[in-house]
């Protein structure tokens, strides 16, 4: 068995529910076994551009049942969830934000930013896409979100995130939450009991 | 709580690894919990031309990584499973049959050939779209395969398979496995733990 030793790569969209139930358990699982984590923000918008892929809910029937498992699968395991009012939404700014908040704040913090995001959009109801609600974030972090915005919207970043999609796609991501082990994909919150599996015995 | 005397609704496609899958376990699982199972064999190709869903083989990015899942999978629970050269491939044939038996031989017989069928296909790559491998099965249970197949392509068989598939749709069936419990749907073999804490708890 070869070593493993890369971070586990976490690609999310911040407006994917499954993605926010990852969120909150990606961390302790992968500390469990010795391992970090890498978050990866991705636009889950341009990945169906490229793969024909929509949104769970604007699918006929299956919407309706989305809907009903997203509450359900929050239940059951014992996660905050308020289907939110706007959904689904842009998530450029948080996107960008965390990319920014990682080379210039560190990981740590950018991680702690994130699960604010999602926490705030999941279990509060904040829309995450506006600029004054990321502000807020950032500040109740210690954050300065004068400087986040303004990072946030320069040209830079914004290039930044449109490359980070396109790595993921050419890595083969396609859905949210999409983890990587090694180059070994796990697409769903549903593949964590795999994802368990591959971290304490090696590959399935 | 209201009492819960209903069989447990399985509707599946014959042509679906994830139906294969379920179809391993539902029966000693509801058996587990007092309930018994109706199968309903649907036509997964009739759902998505009135929902616009495809094969998941067959999506960009998240084709490759389906094929590799339904693999893993099977390992991880330990179910025997070859990927089959032919797929998807037409399941009229397999499920007008057990529709038939369902009636004709019982539920019990009718299950038993629904089994072979999938084991014969997902196990041992037998084609079954054709007639001479669903005559094999139907003989290799002692049933008389000449009549099983006349039936198989009698109008009325195919008339009811259509309503079959028709009722389930209004009832809000869109893929395979999704197994309802007293009008509770679940999507996905991902689904069986959920699946088991309502049968033992009540809804979640």
């Amino acid at each position: 068995m070869t070593q493993m030793t890369q971070p586990i790569a976490f690609y999310f969209d911040f407006s994917s529910p499954y993605g926010y139930f990852a969120s909150t358990r990606i961390g302790p699982l992968a500390a469990k076994y010795g391992r970090t984590v890498k978050w990866h923000p991705i636009l889950l918008g341009a990945v169906f551009k490229a793969t024909g892929g929509m949104p769970l809910t604007q699918a006929p029937l299956k919407g309706t049942y989305s809907l009903h498992d997203f509450g359900r699968t929050a239940r059951f395991h014992d996660i905050p969830y308020k289907h939110p009012a706007m959904f689904p939404l842009p998530t450029q700014l948080a996107a960008r934000s965390m990319l920014w908040l990682q080379q210039a704040a560190g990981e740590e913090k950018a991680t702690e930013f994130a699960q604010a995001v999602f926490h705030a959009y999941f279990a509060n109801g904040v829309n995450i896409s506006e600029p004054e609600q990321i502000a807020s974030i950032a500040t109740g972090l210690g954050l300065d979100a004068l400087a986040l915005l303004e990072a946030a919207n320069s040209a830079p970043v914004k290039e930044r995130l449109k490359q980070e999609v396109e790595t993921a796609m050419a890595r083969g991501v396609f859905g949210s939450p999409l983890i990587m082990i090694d180059d070994e994909p796990f697409w769903g919150f549903d593949r964590f009991d795999q994802i368990e599996a591959t971290l304490k015995n090696g590959k399935i």
